[in-house]
C-alpha cells in the first residue's frame, strides 16, 4: 500500500510518499509545494491545490494523512493556516482517497518515541527509518514523518482488526 | 455580469447570485450548502466543495466574492472556520473565476450604510434591494449582501477606471 503524508502551510506545504509492506516501510518521494506569495489568497490556494493534485497524480497513493496544525496565539495566523489546511485536506479527498489526521505529538511519538521530539530529531529518525531519502526541507521531512506515523497506525489496525485491513488492502492493491 | 457571494462556514455556507447591469442589481438565486456533521473533516470539506461546484455549474457566475471570517477568540473555532473558508476561496478559483474578499464591515456599509448594522437590518435591506428574493437562512441573506457589496465595488471601479471594466465586461459577456 502507498501512503502520502502532508505537513500543511500556506507558504510551504511538505509532502512525503512511502510504500508499506507489512511492518516494512520504504521511501518513494518527497518535496514541498510553495505557492507564489505575491498572488491573492484565492490564487495562492489554487496554486497549492494544483501542486498537490500534480503530486497525487504522479505518485498515486492509496491513503493520505495530514498533520494537525499548531494553534498559533495570533488568530489571524491561525486563520491563514486553516485556509491552507482546508485545501490540503480537501485535495486528496477530491482525488478520491481516505484522509486521516494525526496530532503533532502522535507523529513525534511514532517516529522518535517521544511526543516532545525536536525538528532535528525527527529529521534524523526519518533518514534512519527511510534509507535513501534526503528531504529538501523540514516540511518535507515532517510530511514523511506523518506518512510513517500513518503506516505504523495501519500496521496496528491490521493486528487488532485483520478483517477491515484485508478490505483496505484489497482496495489498495 | 453575474456575481456570486459566499458567507463561509463549516456547518453552513451561504451563497447568493445576482446579475448586474450598470448600477442595477437583480436577484437570481440563493441557498445554503450544509455538509453532514457526522463525517470526518476531510469528507465534510469535500461535501462543501462538491456543493459549491454544483452551484457554480448551475448558475455560471463571472466573478465571486467571499466575506472575511470573524476571528473567534477560541483558536480551535478560528481554525475550523479557516478550513471551510479555504475551500470556499479555492472552489470558485478551481471553477476558473476571479475571487474578491470583503470585510464584514465593508459588506454592512455597502448594504445598510453603516458598518455596525445588525443581521436583521442586513436581511431587510437585502430583501429591499433585491425584489423577489426570499433567503432561506441568515447565511444565504449574508451571501447576497456580499454579492451586492461586490456589485457596488464593480460599479465604483467602472467609474474610476473605465478601461479595465470594459475588459472585465468583455470577458463577462
Amino acid at each position: 500500500m502507498r501512503l502520502i503524508g502532508f505537513d500543511p502551510g500556506l507558504r510551504h506545504t511538505g509532502w512525503g510518499v512511502v510504500d508499506t509492506d507489512g511492518n516494512r516501510l520504504s521511501f518513494v518521494a518527497c518535496g514541498t509545494v510553495s505557492p507564489p506569495t505575491n498572488l491573492d489568497l484565492a490564487d495562492r490556494l489554487k496554486c497549492l491545490h494544483d501542486g498537490l493534485m500534480q503530486v497525487l497524480e504522479a505518485h498515486r497513493p492509496d491513503e493520505a494523512a495530514v498533520e494537525e496544525t499548531f494553534l498559533n496565539k495570533n488568530p489571524g495566523t491561525t486563520l491563514k493556516l486553516g485556509h491552507a489546511r482546508g485545501v490540503v485536506l480537501v485535495s486528496p479527498a477530491i482525488y478520491g482517497i481516505p484522509v486521516a489526521e494525526y496530532s503533532a505529538k502522535s507523529v513525534k511519538q511514532a517516529v522518535v518515541g517521544t511526543g516532545s521530539a525536536t525538528k532535528d530529531q525527527i529529521g534524523m529518525m526519518v533518514r534512519t527509518l527511510l534509507p535513501g531519502c534526503n528531504p529538501p526541507s523540514e516540511d518535507a521531512a515532517d510530511a514523511l514523518a506523518v506518512a510513517i506515523c500513518h503506516g505504523h497506525q495501519a500496521a496496528v489496525n491490521r493486528r487488532w482488526n485483520p478483517a477491515s485491513t484485508a478490505a483496505i488492502n484489497a482496495k489498495g492493491v
